[in-house]
């Protein structure tokens, strides 16, 4: 007896098929760097928490940034969590997954522009800071933001402010507001 | 036998607990009226995902912002998720039940400050948008947005921009840039 090929899971099927195939963004113009508005990427550090992966995908689409995962993760990358965050708007993202900091740090990705990490301890806060066309934004673990050696090899830091005694914004929010500042600043001097 | 208290239960009891009880605010200055730095508010009408309730009460408590929930949600103010979202930032906000737009309209959290729609079918983008202390900022569902009678109330109606082809971003993140783009405004206008 002959399974039928379930074809409504083909378009959201598995991460791991979103973050390796390139089929899928065959028609999905944006994802060359030529493309992308804001020539921006979104660069998790060992994520912790699934559907804060899966609402990032959805958040870095909006603007049209890229997204680099820095393994290892504290869940499987098939967790159905990050899909269902992520919504139908992970099939308009090509995230790109690199198994260490140190992979990361050898790899195309990682190799140009400015990296910007968003950390409660900067002593920059976003109003203050400038956006160049090409940053990557790095966002680490809820739990416990990057290690000090990755704190420490970013180009910039960047703080944002938020109530005093308030520990700190969601990492998908915070994304969410880098990049929303970043093209504010960036609209006017970018072209489409 | 009696059943011993069950203390460690008191700080995140029940949502309800939280929403119409003073008690645990008492030492919540920030709440007043006049502490709140930008004296904002954010408004959730009738919202249907209680994940996005909750990462929204973490959102306005590190913003300083108050919260309105119109009423009726898609889901009982009692569900664990709302609470497992807002995370201990819960016990840092006091937000106001209003059983209808009707009632709302006519509360005292309705009546002052300009009313502010975010909405994808907005003519103002965000960036062009000049808040004013006081504005009342005002999501709808995830899944629908507002009715017509709610759009047309609005004072304002603003958009945030995003790539052309995506829908919308998350009601969060959208509360998220929205009030991060306020205080970004407004800093050097507001004292402390």
């Amino acid at each position: 007896m002959t399974t039928p090929p379930q074809r409504g899971l083909t378009r959201y099927k598995l991460l791991p098929d979103a973050l390796t195939s390139r089929r899928r963004n065959a028609a999905c113009t944006w994802t060359g760097p030529n493309c992308a508005r804001l020539k921006m990427r979104i660069v998790f550090f060992q994520p912790d928490i699934p559907q804060n992966l899966g609402a990032s995908m959805r958040v870095a689409a909006c603007f049209g940034a890229g997204l680099d995962i820095v393994e290892p993760c504290a869940f499987p990358l098939t967790d159905k969590k990050i899909r269902k965050a992520a919504m139908d708007y992970g099939a308009a993202i090509q995230p790109v997954r690199h198994a260490s900091w140190h992979t990361y740090r050898q790899s195309a990705e990682g190799a140009s522009g400015r990296l910007v990490l968003f950390t409660t301890r900067a002593a920059t806060d976003l109003w203050e800071f400038s956006f160049q066309p090409g940053d990557r934004l790095l966002f680490g673990r809820e739990s416990a933001g990057v290690p000090d050696d990755v704190h420490d090899a970013a180009d910039c830091r960047v703080r944002i402010p938020i109530r005093a005694g308030m520990r700190s914004l969601n990492v998908t929010v915070s994304a969410g507001i880098a990049l929303a500042e970043a093209s504010r600043q960036l609209r006017a001097t970018t072209s489409d």
